[in-house]
């Protein structure tokens, strides 16, 4: 009945099991009785351990039931339509990558990132003792923190240390994280508006509610803070998200006075500090006089690399009491080898040395542009960001439809990308980091060329 | 007045405005005028663009206004506390690793991880033309999709394609990304009890209520389920996060129905399925009848490395679709390059060659636990897990106190696992997944020792 090959790669109980699950599918009834393994053995030659395998898996299946002193029948309660897997066709979606001009508003040149020395670091890890077997401390590896608490203090005056930092995998890990904490004692944020609107949507993902904030020339409207009834703060004062502005040091004395005086707390998203191009970063908000309002996020994304996905937190006293309540059973999401390797790369000094680098090459893509801007498209358009980061922001001053522009771009293979200033207003967020410097000129240029074309 | 050294390693300008900024903080006045740039310049005999650069760096920071024609102002509202960084010392919280034996019950001995394969295709994956610059698939790299699928198609007879799966960095990643999308339309869910506490950590925090039902010989009790309020169960039916029982065919079949007819959706967690010691893994009960209604989780946690924070999440449509509205932003947190080389670790046939290595090495230390407690300990203990997975549950049928025997465990560095059956039952997790072969003898020996001492 059963046919069993003995030369068969695969083992004879799974080719029993196979052919019984077989019969007991589209054959057999409920209740009926299998051949006892006597029998089996008998009738096919094979040991009593290779019908009880077969046996073994059918009964943990579910298949069959075992009635002692009586032997193996099959279940009774076995519903008749049984699993029908048409494996689904595997469509491969991969995106063609047509794409001549990108310019998106954060990402960096596939040059920048020191491959090679990435490579030998973490060789280093691997081939040391590090145990691959077991789950790792859940604020992130104590050597990555030591090694940011150090680079924070130095560049960006944090108060901060190893213990009161948490690595995550990318800004909203961090910010579901924040928010997941914060939920249960604050139901309403004040957000700068406009401003990054990933973040916005993780607050609203988190049933917070928005009091949007109008931001001026030199930052956050402060009367409308004080105003506020928010108990939360979410804002970019290094680079304010659209505008780059810098908060000026009295508004931000300001700022922690408004949350000192209310019993608020604030996220200072601090993305891209390390891109200043006309001035030395200015220190992060969280140093000012040893406030404990601050919750500080950065991420390794804007100036290293965001395919490693490497952020992190640093908490105040209070907020980290509760991480470590809330998340004692949620390990670090970054892998170990990707942390001990950036550990290393930041304790052998390669942090700085890449940090100079990314700012000088980035100062000189920002540069090609701003000189593009300013001799070619000026009267045109507003420039309302530029002297930071990754992008240019522009408002057109002429009549032209964006919409179709970025359309008609993207049919030549240049990709542009549209923000909203507010609702009746759209702008264009022209990113460079990602462009070989040799290239964004041509690029400029092509832009230009569809953009004249536009024009009404 | 300021003190500049043409010969420090420090540019003139940070010099200057290091010293401007220290002046304003300590000496001027807000409103102050400070020396116009052509003084500076001749006084001090430095460039222009030198204090040009200085005022821009105290501008950016808002210690100082420009007013057009007039000159430069030190801040009109600039407070008097401005920040005091008093670093705090890094305190070095690394926890001595003294510990001898460690019956955790979830992790792989070191040695099990393929540390040289790994390393040559990870050398492969960055030397290749890998984009480390840019945001890659929010649902994690194609590759490593498909490779996913394949493998669960073949060995789970998973219904899934690359499409429809989503890399994540672990189990609770999964289920934070899982519950945030269900709580718009769910807001109670089904438990099996007693069952995994973070599962169920996560669920509270997220506001669902939790309906337990109880776990019999078979899984979770039908009946229950049934007169259940829940438009959601999380279950665990491959082995059962207990009891390790496997939930028989017929039952899967009810549950699936139970969720069609009401509309439900199902976690199925299957952390260890590739851990089966008596039988072939039984397929997973998203294979059944082409449903709709399982999202489906896995992991590489249980069965490669808990280091490397890999899982997965396979969606239903619908789900999917929420998805990818919901998640839009929010690029996967699984490193590129950790991702990339699973998928070749996978394509290159390396994962069967581990799981079979990793089912092997384990069954062999389960066996010699199993020798253990049958041979010497079961009049002492009712054994309520066994046969899978990285695990045993342990029962005192004697009157012993846990607790206790806990405490005096960890004083000779051997570290137990308390887990709750209910308010009033304790039991003992022993894992032997971290444990060297040749050390499993000895940890067990010295737990026994322990054990006697502690019987009253």
């Amino acid at each position: 009945m059963y046919d069993i090959d003995i030369n068969s790669k695969t083992p004879i109980y799974v080719q029993l099991y196979e052919q019984i699950k077989k019969d007991i599918q589209s054959n057999l009834k409920a209740g009926e009785k299998l051949p006892s393994i006597r029998k089996m053995t008998l009738e096919y030659k094979i040991s009593k351990n290779t019908v009880q395998s077969a046996y073994n898996q059918l009964y943990a299946e579910g298949y069959i039931q075992s009635i002692p002193q009586s032997g193996y029948f099959v279940s009774k309660d076995l519903y008749e339509t049984i699993q029908n897997n048409q494996n689904q066709e595997i469509i491969n979606q991969k995106e063609e990558n047509s794409i001549k001009y990108d310019f998106y508003p954060a990402c960096l040149s596939n040059d920048l990132f020191p491959k090679k020395i990435w490579l030998r670091l973490y060789n280093k890890v691997l081939k040391s003792d590090l145990n691959m077997g077991v789950y790792h401390d859940i604020q992130g590896d104590i050597l990555l923190r030591e090694k940011i608490a150090k680079y924070l203090i130095q560049s960006r005056r944090v108060n901060c240390s190893a213990n009161n930092i948490v690595i995550t995998s990318g800004f909203s890990d961090s910010l579901h994280l924040i928010t997941q904490l914060l939920k249960n004692f604050i139901t309403k944020v004040a957000f700068e508006t406009p401003s990054y609107k990933v973040a916005k949507k993780v607050f609203l993902q988190h049933d917070f509610k928005l009091e949007e904030i109008k931001v001026n020339k030199d930052g956050i409207d402060i009367k409308a803070l004080n105003n506020s009834s928010s108990n939360l703060l979410y804002i970019t004062p290094s680079h304010q998200y659209y505008f780059g502005v810098t908060t000026p040091i009295a508004k931000r004395v300001e700022i922690i006075n408004w949350a000192k005086t209310n019993n608020c707390y604030i996220i200072e998203d601090d993305y891209d500090s390390e891109l200043s191009y006309n001035n030395r970063p200015v220190p992060a908000m969280q140093s000012i006089n040893n406030n404990q309002q601050v919750i500080y996020t950065g991420t390794f994304s804007k100036s290293f690399s965001p395919s490693i996905r490497v952020a992190y937190l640093v908490l105040p006293k209070e907020i980290l009491k509760l991480y470590k309540k809330e998340f004692d059973y949620f390990y670090s999401s970054v892998p170990i080898d990707t942390q001990k390797t950036l550990a290393l790369f930041i304790k052998e000094g390669y942090w700085d040395r890449h940090l100079r680098k990314v700012r000088t090459i980035n100062k000189r893509k920002h540069d090609i542009m701003k000189d593009f801007f300013y001799s070619k498209m000026i009267d045109e358009i507003d420039i309302l960001r530029q002297g930071s980061g990754l992008n240019f922001l522009i408002k057109p001053k002429i009549d032209i439809d964006l919409n179709q522009l970025v359309k008609k771009a993207s049919k030549k293979n240049i990709k542009l990308y549209l923000r909203s200033l507010d609702e009746n207003t759209d702008v264009l967020s022209m990113g460079f980091g990602g462009f070989e410097e040799e290239d964004l000129k041509e690029a400029l240029n092509s832009f230009y060329t569809l953009w004249k074309k536009q024009e009404r």
